[in-house]
Formats: structure tokens, C-alpha cells, sequence
């Protein structure tokens, strides 16, 4: 599948991938867009074009400054509008007086991606972190419990997925700064008041719901993906002094709530078709409400973690979003098991996706062994060496990057990057 | 101070109270409004009659759906509406012709209580749920892990104002019934997958943000209160064997997010002013960001919990908002003190707030002892007898009331009721 728009084989956005955003050019408002090779088109623009007036869908959706009023529409009206545009784009397309060669609209549409701003793409109600992860159960186990097991510290691991509320208000688009937090935690057995010294990331995979439930309504869970809108990468930063203090009775909460960041693009749930697999098997007997007829219900993409310092990139980590023991479908049955209604916008994330080994592992508690072994970052150019870490440092930019290569040519498909600055605390 | 409006000594709405709300009447809108004795009235309508005028404030704000708008003003636009309020329903008010005998005016904005539909009166965005109530964490320690005390399970517990994020969506107002949540717990050593066997209430105060903070920067203690709009009645509903069996690791989750009920009524800050009390004392010494320059920063308010079954009515319980160990100043300065930001209508609770003794419960498994005692309630009509509860069974509706009684003649304060009834599990 080829585009008459240029499409580098490193770039995220092919053809199959056709990500949903929110952006805005110098001086004007932020609308919705979606990523095509170096570019961004404005749909708003396209739907005052006329592009879409024939596919019966409120058309105003498309002219808001969030996602979320055309997220809530049925899934086959966004199917319907992601045909649309893959037929508007392909090489060959029989549509080319719609834009390729109607010059006015293509200039009005299109921007290249160096020079637009992006915003959050939704507007978050609810934030749930879940912890789905399998090698990061079973490690972080045995580091906050030597000799224990994760089944042994939480016994229902297994058996549903496990997971918190998280705090909506502090998530931020890729590229927004954050002071580091402070907080109060031990040292030295004393209990001090001031900066976090064990600021962490943990790489996770977050779906954004499109259409929600009704309150006291539990979603099926062979239906459960209708209700998935789109996928984004999320960096769950973790004050590890701070949450280990706090989080004993009540789990994690200031540990958390200073900073979450996520990738601008949303991209959709059909992009993602060629890179299913299915979920980690775990000895378990599941219950009916979370036993899927669907085997290969989770996705296999890698997702790098790099350390940006001083213009040198360093290798953080390689994580992917297969190394987890319940779909996002499970994590949406069991969310609305109890009637708890998802609402558009809602975002629900993994949980940490380390892999089995040290050079997997998706947070620096893990990769340094609970910060007793500072870790050696590797620099992409070999020539320059490498960096230390522990946690993090004060300056330090984290990025994560997700490109997941087709091999049947559907185009590759990545999200953008998933970036943020430590700056040194007030 | 007295109104030419009836307002009897048993009512919740005296002129001191004037508490916000958000109604409708059969076939129209939902708008904002006041309560005053039996009746409510519009204050859309008093903004389009000229009321407010000359107090220069963004009048739209009263004319939305919910209060948000109008709560994310400036502090002394509320001050000033309260006092307008306040001047127009005084019994020897010189603005008679504003409303009083305006007929008109006043015919078109006031409504008997009994015949309105109230609504959530804010769009929430995060709910939190502290755990500062000092008797509620004693009680629970023991019976949570016999012998141990709430430092030895939760070292911090004196030091900062625990919590954890609560799920927005799933908070109704008073009066809407919910369905017993369904979920995994064990049951006589087998995890079985079905209705909840241990449904529970906990009776909570909460408060409504008026305006927020900014992302990165924490609220200083001493002005946190003027981001408080007002308060409200609060029932964590909670599921207490799905709770412990899901809660080791993370804390809450589905336990307690089928169902938070609200009262309907938010109740302003100034109107608790007489009502003012210090937290607990407790052996700690606090850090400089939770050290407040006010002493009384809590308040006394008596909290009752009655069951509603087959038109009786059954005591279960009489609470206090003064069992707290810490102020909602001091949970708004430790929310942000990491940089987390609070926006309008966010709704953060205090916990459970038991008293010492047994029928000062909060919730029932303090009250039954861990479910191992049934507990004895008694008809508010004492020749109608008891009922014994070990918890909730369906068709129980539970109400939560709080009326604070002036002793200054200032007229009392109370919430309205915070009512919620369980339906058999779907």
C-alpha cells in the first residue's frame, strides 16, 4: 500500500497507520489531523472540502479542538473515514480531483509535521494504570520482597488484571517539561521533606476509549475492542522514594500524580491488525467474563527507551507491548466488571512492559536492581561512549519511540515520539 | 438572621447556608440553583432579572448546566453573590422591591423542593479519597491484621495525608440506585468469580475545587482553602471482599468504583465558618508544607447514617467531620505539593469518619467487627423494633444526613440527604 505523499521506510506513518491528533500552526487554533510520511492534514479542513459529505457522520465532529465528540461515534464511521482517506492517498487513487490534484485544498490541508504544535489529543476523564506486565510483576517481586513471589505478594495477579486509578489531570503531550517532584520519604531511616532522588520511567501502551457504558452496564468482552478508539505510548514517571513511602495501605499517588506523558498520535485499532499476538500464558483458570474467543488479542511492537543529553542519544531500553498476561479487552471487561462506566477519553495503560532480561527492563528500578547498580546507557553514535544512570538526572530528556515493521509491505507503523524533560525541582 | 422565607429549625437550608445546587423541574433544563427552607430558587433567572448586575462578575456562568463555571470565579464573587443572597432574603430586607415583592420575579424563580429533580451539581474531573479519619485507620488496623498498629501497617500514616485516586465517572448524585457490583474474591479459601457477598458504606465529607492550581506548581497550605467552592455529603460505597482481595499491591480499584454517592447540595465554605474545630491531635511533627497557620481548620459536623427499609427508618450510625487528623487544607497542599494539578470540580473526601465507639461507626465492617458480629439497628420509631445487618443486603437504602446546629442564632447548616439503594446484582 503506497501513498503519492513520500513515505520513508523509517517513518512512522505509512499508509496502514493513519493516526488521529490535535494540532495547531503559529497563531491559530488547534484542530484534528492525521500523520501521513513527513506531513499532517487538517480534517477539518478536508470535512469543509466536502471530502466526507457523503458518509452519513456529524461532520462537525471533525471541527473540535479534542477527539473525543467524533471518538464517540461508531466504530464503522471511523472504518468509513479511514477507507476514505487510504483511497484519497494511495498511489493509484481513482479520487485524485478530490485533493491530490486539487491544488487549493491540498495547500489548505496539509503542513509538514516540523512546524505544527501538538496538543493533547483527548480530554481526559478517567486514567487508569493497570499492571499487566509480566517480567515487571515478577521482578519488582523480588526486589521489594527478596524471595517472594509475585502470586505470594499479590495473590490475585494472575487471575484478574490488577490495577489503579491514576490522576488524569497530570497527563501531558509528548514535549512538555516537568519539575522534578518533592515529597516526603526516608533516608537513612529518617523521614525527610524535599526534591524525589529516585525519579523514574516505566515504557507502557495505553488504549484511549471511544465509546463508553452505561453506569451499572459491565462491557462483554468479546465486545470490548468496539470501545477502543486508539493506541498511544505513555510514560508513567514514578518518584519511587516518594511512592514507596506513600503507597503501603492505598497504593501509588504523588509517587505518580506529578507527570504522565503520552505520544500525540492516536493510532488506530485497525493499524494495528498485522502486529497481533497473543497475550503471555500464565498457569491460570480465567472466569467467563474475561475468557476471549480472540487468541492473538494483544499486539507485538517494540518500543525503545532513549536517553537525549547534550544533542547525544543513549539506548535506555527495548521493551514491547507483547510482554503482557491480559489484552486490552480483558483490562475493559474487568474495568466494567463491577458496572464502573469508561467514558470517552478515558485512557487505560499496561503497566510497565519490561522483557525478561536487564536490557528489557521497561523502568530504571528494575535495570539497576532497585537503584543498588547504576546502569551503562550505550550512545547510538558508538563513539561517543556512554552515561550512567541510576535514576534520573535533572536535564535528562527521556524518549520513547514504538516502530513496528510490516512484512506483508502494509506499511510500518509507529506513534511519534513519547518525550519529556526533567527540570530540576522548584 | 432570619428570612421572610419560612425556614423551620429542622430545616438544612437557613439563611446562613444558601448552599448551590444544580435542578430541574419536569420537562425543562437543568439549571443552577440556591436552597433556602423548603424551596429552591433559580438563579438563572435572578441573573436575567438584573439581580446581580452591578456586581461585576461573568454572568453566563450562572446560566450552565453545571456549576463549574461559576466555581472557578474568584473567591469574592462568590463572597459577594452570598451577600446579595443574603441582603434579598433577610426578613427586613431593604431590596424588597429586588424579589421579595417583585412578584413577578419571584414566582418565576422559586420552586418547592419537593417537586425538583437535582442533578451532580460539577462536571468532576478527579475524584480523590484521603484516608485522614483517625479512628476509622485505628479500628481497621486491628482488624485488617490483628495486633498491629495503623504505623506499624502504614508508617506514614501521621506524617502526610494518605490517598488514593478515586474513579470520577463513577460518582452519582443522591437518590440514584446502583446494582451490587459483580467481582473475584475468595470464599472459604476458593477465588470464586459472582455478586459481591460484603457490600459496605463509608461516610465521608468531601469538597468541591473551586479554582485550581497549574501543572508544577503546589498550593501553599495557608491559601489552600480558597480553592475549596463547598462541600457535600459523601458514600464511598465499597465491596469489601472484592477490595481485599484486588487491593494488596495498588490499592483500591473495582472494590470502590461501582457506585459514590453525593448530596446534591454544595455547601459554601462561609456558611461552615461557625461550625470550625482542629484536627486531632496526633504525635508528629509535620513538615514546613503541611504546617498550618490556622488552628481550626477542620470542622464539627454531625454526620447520621440511617437505613431505609419498607418505609422504616433504622439508625446505623453517627459520625463526625472532626475525627480527622488533618484539614482539607492541608490534602490540598500534600495533592499538589509534587506539582499535580487540581482543576475545577475536582471532589476530594476525607475518608471514613468514624468516632471511637462502636455506634460511631463509619462504616460496617468496623461496626460488625471484620463481618464477624452483626450489628443491632434501631428503629427511629421504637416500637417498630430492629433489624440486624452484617452488611448491606439488596433493597437497603442508606441515607446520610448532617445538620449543624448554630448556637449563635446564625441558623443551621445542613446538606440535604445523601440517599443511595442497592439493587440485586444484574
Amino acid at each position: 500500500m503506497c501513498s503519492w505523499i513520500e513515505v520513508k521506510d523509517s517513518s512512522d506513518f505509512s499508509l496502514q497507520n493513519l493516526p488521529y491528533g490535535v494540532f495547531s500552526t503559529k497563531g491559530t487554533d488547534a484542530r484534528i489531523g492525521v500523520a501521513i510520511g513527513d506531513w499532517v492534514f487538517d480534517l477539518k479542513v478536508l470535512a469543509e472540502g466536502g471530502v466526507f459529505d457523503d458518509l452519513e457522520f456529524d461532520l462537525e465532529t471533525l471541527k473540535n479542538t479534542t477527539l473525543n465528540a467524533y471518538a464517540a461515534l461508531e466504530k464503522t464511521v471511523h472504518q468509513k473515514v479511514r477507507q476514505r482517506l487510504q483511497k484519497l492517498l494511495e498511489k493509484d487513487t481513482q479520487l485524485g480531483h478530490v485533493l491530490k490534484d486539487n491544488k487549493p485544498l491540498h495547500n489548505k490541508a496539509f503542513f509538514p509535521q516540523s512546524g505544527v504544535n501538538m496538543h493533547l489529543p483527548m480530554k481526559i476523564g478517567d486514567y487508569t494504570d493497570f499492571f499487566v506486565g509480566l517480567h515487571h510483576a515478577k521482578t519488582c517481586a523480588g526486589l521489594v520482597r527478596p524471595g517472594q513471589t509475585i502470586e505470594q505478594i499479590c495473590p490475585c495477579f494472575y487471575n484478574l488484571p490488577i490495577a489503579y486509578n491514576g490522576r488524569a489531570s497530570s497527563v501531558v503531550v509528548s514535549g512538555t517539561p516537568f519539575h522534578r517532584p518533592s515529597g516526603q520519604f526516608p533516608v537513612d531511616g529518617e523521614v525527610i521533606s524535599g526534591p524525589c532522588l529516585k525519579l523514574d520511567i516505566e515504557v507502557e501502551f495505553a488504549a484511549f476509549i471511544g465509546r463508553g457504558n452505561e453506569f451499572g452496564c459491565p462491557i462483554d468482552v468479546d465486545h470490548a475492542e468496539d470501545h477502543i478508539f486508539g493506541f498511544v505510548l505513555l510514560n508513567d514517571w514514578s518518584a519511587r522514594d516518594i511512592q514507596m513511602y506513600e503507597a503501603t495501605l492505598m497504593g501509588p499517588f504523588n509517587g505518580k500524580s506529578f507527570c504522565t506523558t503520552i505520544s500525540p498520535w492516536v493510532v488506530p485499532l485497525e493499524s494495528l491488525e498485522p502486529f497481533r499476538v497473543a497475550p503471555k500464558e500464565t498457569p491460570r483458570k480465567l472466569p467467563k467474563y474475561l475468557t476471549e474467543k480472540r487468541e492473538k488479542s494483544a499486539y507485538d511492537i517494540p518500543i525503545r527507551a532513549t536517553l537525549e543529553l547534550n544533542f547525544e542519544k543513549y539506548r535506555v531500553t527495548d521493551c514491547s507491548t507483547s510482554n503482557v498476561i491480559f489484552s486490552f479487552a480483558q483490562m475493559i471487561a474487568h474495568h466494567t466488571s463491577g458496572g464502573c462506566p469508561l467514558q470517552t477519553g478515558d485512557l487505560i495503560a499496561t503497566g510497565t512492559l519490561s522483557g525478561p532480561t536487564r536490557g528489557e527492563a521497561g523502568c530504571l528500578l528494575e535495570q539497576t536492581r532497585g537503584g543498588k547498580e547504576p546502569f551503562e546507557m550505550f550512545a547510538e553514535d558508538s563513539s561517543k561512549g556512554s552515561v550512567q544512570r541510576t535514576f534520573c538526572e535533572d536535564n535528562d530528556t527521556i524518549i520513547f519511540t514504538a516502530h513496528a515493521k510490516s512484512n506483508d509491505g502494509l506499511g510500518n507503523v509507529g506513534f511519534g515520539t513519547c518525550q519529556g524533560k526533567v527540570l530540576p525541582a522548584i
